[in-house]
C-alpha cells in the first residue's frame, strides 16, 4: 500500500496539502457514524462557531462544503453572482488564473487585470476602474490573498479602502486558500464578503472540505444570485442551520472530528501564535534563499509571503529537476513551478503545523540539491542565515516553561 | 472528543455511512502526501481500472470527485444535458425527490414521474412517453437503481429494455449510490450512460467521494452540454487523465488510499461473493421483519432491497421514537423515516462491509426496541426466522476452510 | 498484513484479550516518545493514582510491569516469598494450574487444594488448614478471584473473613486477571495483600503491561524475600517513583497513553455501572445457555462468573469443533476448551468495553453452530431468553438521555 | 490526552524509542483478536524466521518475549546460568552497568572489568583471563556491543577469536539492543550463543517485545541451568513451538503485526543497505560535532558508533541543561548524560528508521542550542560538514530511479 517507499519520514514542504498532526491523525481514526444522531450536530455547532475565529469574523457565517478549494470559489461565486455579471480580477499566478478560467466558464464579464508573474495585484488599476465605475456595474472585485504559485501576498486592507473610499457597493471575494490560519486574515475588520480555504492548507488536514464564509452583504446577494446552484448552494445550508441538523446531505464526519483536533490545536497555541511562527518561518527561508544567492520570485518586500516561497533559479537550471531530485534522493517533497514559471522557480511550503527544525532540515535538503544540480552554494549558508535568525526569535514552548 | 459516549461498539444500520473495515481505517491512518509526486498518479491509474470492475463496465471513464452523491448527481446532470432539455425522472421516495429538485433547480424540464413511496418506479408510464416521444425530445432518463428512502430497487434491465425497444436514444442516467457493489449491477449490459455513487456506501468509506463512470455517449454528450460548471467538469479531468497526472485540483489522498483498500477488500472476497451476501442479509432482515407482523413499507417482491429494510410501523407507533430509542439504550443507529414515511417507517441498512452475526445482533436489538415502544413482538422470533435461512446459507469463509 | 481475512467484523468473544474501543485504539496510534520527558512522569503520575480506583484501595500501591499476567504473577510471587516458603493455593482450572506450575518452578512449597473443575476454591480445606497453622507456617494464600477456564469466581470476602477469624497472618494474594474491572473487587475491604490483572482483559487493552498491586504488608514482606528477582522487582520501581521519574526501565508509552484512555472510559461511565453491565451480560448468557438445554461448566450459582462463561456440550459433541466452526463459518471467536475440560466446554467471555447487542449477536451465531454441529437447538431460543432478560434491565445510555 | 503539547513534529533524537514509521503505526491500528486462532501462529511463524536473518544466523532459535530490553538480559542470564556461577562482565556505561547489576542480584560470580567511560572493553584483559582459564570456571562473557551511554561500540569478532584461541568454552552473550539491524551484527559467524534486542530500538516498534535469540550451546546450557525462572523460560516456548501454537501465554499481538510491518520495511531496503545508512549517519553526526569544536565521548575512532553520539560539553556548561532547552525550545528530544558523565555529555540518537534530512534537522537545533548556552559554535558549520559528507555519499532512493 506504499508506493515508491523510503526510508524514514518523507519531508512535505509543498504549499499543501501539508503535514497533518499526530493529533489531528488521531482524531480521524475512527469508524463512521449517524450524522443524524445528536452527536454530529452537537459538533457541527461547535466547528462554525469556532470557524469564525480564525477568519476574525462576527458576522460571518461558514459553510463546511465537502468539495476542494476549487468547490469553494464555485460556491463562493455562484452564490452571489449571475451571468453576465461584471467582475474585477486579477491574474498574478497560476491558481488566480484558474479561479479566471473558473469565473469566465460560469459566464460572468471579468475584467481581468494582470501582473507579471511575481508582482502582487495592481491596486492602483483596480482604484481607477472603482473610480471610473460610478454606475456600480462592477459588481465584484475577486483576488487571492496569497498567490500560491508565486508567493504573493496581496494587501487587502488597501484593498477594502479603495472601494470604501469611493463608497463602492462591490462583493470583495478573497481566495484566503493558502493565507488564512497562517497569514493575518481579518474577515470583518477588511470588509470581506465571501472568504474561502481549504481544509488542507493551514488547518493542516486532509483535502475534502472547502470553507466558505459568507458576510451578511454576500448572504443578501444569495438571495437574489441567479447562477444555477444546488451543491453548492447556501440555501440549502442555511435551512438545515436553521432546523438544528445542520447538514442538507452528507458531511464527511472523519474530517469533522478533524476540524475540531484542528481547531483545538490552534486555539491552545494562540492563532496569534500561529501567525507569528509562519512569520518567522517564511522570514527563514527567505534569508536562507539570500544567503544562497538566489532570488525570490516576489519582486518587492511588501509581498513577501509567509507560507510559500517561490525560488527563482539561473537560467542554466531547470528547476523542475530540483524538485525531481528532492523526492528521489532526499525523500522531501517541493513545489514544482507552474505554467509561466515553469522550470523556473521551485516552491517551499512552509504552512501548517511546523516548527523551526522541520524547516531547517528542508532548507539542509535544498542545499545539497542545489549543489547536486550544479549550482554552486555553499553548504550551511544558507542554514547559516536561517538559523542566526531563528536562534534570536523562536520563542520557548509556552507549555514547557 | 466523543460526543454523547457509551459503552461497547455502536451498532451503525443506518444504509450509510456505512461500517467501515479496520484495513479501510488503517489505510488511511497517514500523513498527508505530494499529490503531484508519481506515488499518486501510480495508484490513481489502478483505482480507475478497478473502479470499472464494481461497475461491470469496460468502455466507461471513471471520475472520482472529492465531493458527495450530491455532487455527483449534479456531475452526471451537468456534464451531459443543457437547461431546458426533457428529462424523464421517476419519483419514488425522498432521495429521487430530492435529485429531481436538483433537476429542477438546474433548470432541466422535468418529466416527473410519480409513485405511490413503497413501489417501485412507474416503467409502464416510461413506455408509452417514449413510445410516444418519436421526435426524441427526452434527452434522458434520470433513475435510482435503489431508493434509500423506501428500500426500493428498480429493474434497470428493463428500462433499457424499453430504450431499446423503440431506438430511443435517451441517456440513462443512473443512481446507484445504495447500490453498486452491493446489487448487481451490469453498466454496459444494461446500457447504463452515466451511473454514480458515493464512497460512504457499500464501498465502505468515509464520505467524500463521489464515484461518476459515463460511458461514451455520456462522454460525446459532455462536448456539447451547454449547463455550467467547472468544478465537475469531466473535461478537466480528462485532460488530466492524458497529460497521465490525472488530476485537476487536489485529490483527498487519504481516501485514495483508502480506495485502494476497499477495492482490494471485494476482490479478494470476490464481487460476486459480496453481491450473495448482501442478498443473504436482505433476505434475513426481510424474513425477520416477516416474523415481527410488520410490513415491509416495499410493497411488493420485485422491488426488494438488499441493501436496506424500510419497516412499517402500526399506526399508533412513531417509528421515529424507534429510532431514538435504538440509539439512546441499545447504541444502535438505525434510519429514520423520511419526509412521506416519517413517523411510519424505521429502515435497517445492511450494506457495505458486514456480517451475519452482526446483522442478528442488530435484529435482537429492534426486537427488543419494539417491545420498548409497545408493540406485541415474541423476543426471538425474528432472529429465528432470519438464522434458520442464514444457518441453511451462510458459505464456510473461503480463507479458513 | 491479515491473515484468514473475512468480511465483516470479527465477534471477539474469547476471554481476553478481548475487544479494544475505539478511544483507546485512537489513543495508541502515536509515535514513540522520550520516556525522560516530563510528560510520560506527568501522565505517570495520573495513571498510578487512578488505577487504584479501580482496585479499591488507598493504601496499595501499582505497579505497572510491561510484562503479562504470568510475568504478574511472578512478581506478586516473587516479591512477597522466599524459596521453600510454604503457601496454599488453589487447583480449579487451567489458570489456578499453570500459577501452581510456577509457584513450585519458583521452588515454593505448595499446598494445594485441589477442586474438581467447574467448583470453586475448597474455601472449608482453607479453614482447617488454618485453623491448624497455629505456628504460621503458611505464609501466603494464593487464589484466582475468576477462574477463566472455567467461569468460576471464588468468594475472597470470606477467605479474609477465615484468615481474620483464626488472626492468621498469611499474605492474601489474588489473581485478579479476569476479574478486576469488571467483577467487583475491594482489595481494601477484603484485605488482599497483592492482587493483579493484565492490560487486555477487562481494561480493554492490548497485551503488554501486567499490572500488580501490593498492599502495606507485601511492601513490607518485600523488603525481605529472598526470591531473586531484577526485572520483576518493585524495589527499583519504588526508587524511581521517589525520584518522580517513575520508570527503571523503558515502558511501553502507547500502553500508558491506552491505559490512560481506558481509565477515562471507565470512569466516563463509572466503575459500579461498568460491573452492573458485567453482571447483566453475564446473567444474559446463563439464560441463553440454560435455555438451549446445555449445563453451565460451573456447578454452583454461587460461583458463577459474570465475565466468561464455560458451556458444557453433550458427550457426542466435540466442543472443539465448535470453537473452529465458528471462527470458520461466523467470524466468531470463541475459547476453547482447555486441559481437563477441552473437548468437553467451549466459552464464551464476556468481559470489556462491550455492549448487550454485541453479546446477543454471539449468541445468534453460537445457536447456528449448536445447530451445525447436530446439537438440537431451537435457534432464537437462547437469544429470547436472554433478551427478555436484557430487555427487562438495560438502562437507558446516561449521556444520551 | 498530550502533555506539553508543542506545534510541528517532535524530533525524536534519543537513543530509543525511537521514531516508528507511519507502515509500522498503521500495522498496529487494529482491534485485538484471539491468539488462539490460526492467524497468530502463521504469523508468529514468519517472524521467528525473519528474525532469524536480522540476527545473520541460521542456527539460533528467537524468543518475542513481551518485556523489555531489561528482561531480554533476565531471560539470557538465567536460561543459560546457575547461580554462583563465574561471569566475566565489561564495564563501559550506564547500560552495562545496570547489566552487571542484575547479573550480581541473580547471584552470578561477576568478574567485573571496568573501563573508563568513553572506552570499549578491556578486551586485552579478556584475553589474560581466559588464558589463564584453563580449568574453565568462567561460564560466560556478558557483553554490550553498543554501549548506548557512551557511544561506544565493541568488537565482537575479536571477543569471540580470543575465546577461540583459547579453546574456551564460556558462552558469549551480548546485549545488542542498540546495535542490531542498524550495526553489522553477525550472530553465527562470531559465534554468539545468546543476543538480545528490544523493540524500541533499530527496529522502530513501541517498547514490549524483548528479542532474545539463543544458538545451540545455550539451548543446551537452558537444559542444565539452576537459575529459577518461569515466565522467562525458554522451555516453554520451546514446548509450544513444538505444538505449532507458539505462545505459552498471551502475546501483544499489535506488536507482532508491528514487528511484521518493520521487517518487511527492512527486507524492502536490504539489511545490508539499513546499516549503511547508519554509518552515514553516524559519520556526519561525528562531522558535525568535530566542527563544533566539541569532543565525542567515545575516545577512539575504533569504537565510535553509528547509532548514537555522546557529545562532551565543556565544563562551563552543563549538558543537562542543553537537553532540557532542546526540548522547552525546540522540541527536540536529545538523551541526558547518565551517572559518570551526567551534566557532562548530551546524547544524539540516530537509530533506527531516520533518513538524511532528519538528522539535519537536528543539527541545526543543537546548533542553536549550543549558542543559547553559551557555546561559542558558528551556526551552520556542522550542518555544513555533515552536509557536505552525505552529499557525496546518500544514494538515490532505490524505488524512485
Amino acid at each position: 500500500m506504499d508506493y515508491f517507499n523510503a526510508p524514514g519520514r518523507n519531508h512535505l514542504f509543498v504549499p499543501g496539502p501539508v503535514n497533518i498532526p499526530d493529533q489531528i491523525i488521531r482524531a480521524m481514526n475512527r469508524n463512521n457514524e449517524d450524522y443524524r444522531s445528536p452527536a454530529i450536530p452537537a459538533m457541527t455547532k461547535t466547528l462554525l462557531e469556532d470557524v469564525k475565529k480564525i477568519f476574525k469574523t462576527i458576522t460571518g457565517i461558514p459553510f463546511l462544503i465537502p468539495t476542494t478549494g476549487t468547490g469553494a470559489w464555485e460556491s463562493a461565486l455562484t452564490n452571489t453572482l449571475s451571468p453576465g455579471d461584471r467582475i474585477v480580477s486579477f491574474l498574478i499566478g497560476q491558481f488566480s488564473l484558474l479561479w479566471i478560467d473558473q469565473q469566465q466558464r460560469l459566464k460572468f464579464n471579468v475584467d481581468v487585470v494582470e501582473s507579471e508573474w511575481g508582482q502582487g495585484a495592481k491596486l492602483d488599476v483596480l482604484e481607477s476602474k472603482i473610480a471610473s465605475d460610478t454606475s456600480h456595474t462592477i459588481k465584484a472585485i475577486c483576488i487571492v490573498h496569497n498567490e500560491t504559485a508565486t508567493g504573493v501576498t496581496n494587501d487587502l486592507a488597501k484593498v477594502r479602502q479603495i472601494l470604501d473610499s469611493y463608497r463602492h457597493p462591490a462583493l470583495l471575494i478573497v481566495d484566503g486558500v493558502s493565507s488564512i490560519c497562517a497569514l493575518d486574515f481579518r474577515m470583518d475588520e477588511w470588509g470581506v464578503d465571501v472568504a474561502i480555504t481549504g481544509s488542507q492548507k493551514a488547518l493542516s488536514l486532509p483535502t475534502g472540505i472547502g470553507i466558505v464564509v459568507a458576510g451578511p452583504r454576500a448572504i443578501e446577494a444569495s438571495k437574489h444570485a441567479k447562477s444555477l446552484r444546488v451543491f453548492f448552494d447556501w440555501k440549502d445550508y442555511l435551512k438545515f442551520y436553521q432546523l438544528g441538523t445542520y447538514w442538507p446531505y452528507t458531511p464527511s464526519i472523519h474530517l469533522l472530528y478533524g476540524l475540531r483536533a484542528a481547531l483545538d490545536l490552534i486555539f491552545e497555541e494562540g492563532l496569534e501564535n500561529v501567525i507569528a511562527r509562519h512569520s518567522r518561518l517564511g522570514k527563514a527561508t527567505r534569508l536562507a534563499v539570500e544567503a544562497w544567492g538566489l532570488k525570490n520570485c516576489t519582486q518587492k518586500e511588501e509581498w513577501y509571503s509567509d507560507t510559500v516561497t517561490a525560488v527563482l533559479v539561473p537560467a542554466y537550471i531547470d528547476s523542475t529537476e530540483i524538485v525531481r531530485r528532492a523526492w528521489k534522493r532526499y525523500n522531501l517533497s517541493l513545489g514544482l513551478g507552474l505554467n509561466k514559471v515553469a522550470g523556473k522557480v521551485f516552491r517551499i511550503g512552509h504552512l501548517g503545523n511546523l516548527n523551526e527544525l522541520q524547516l531547517l532540515g528542508c532548507l539542509t535538503g535544498v542545499e545539497m540539491i542545489l549543489k547536486d544540480v550544479g549550482y554552486p552554494v555553499k553548504l550551511g549558508s544558507g542554514v547559516a542565515a536561517a538559523s542566526a535568525y531563528l536562534q534570536d526569535t523562536i520563542p520557548m514552548i509556552p507549555s514547557r516553561i
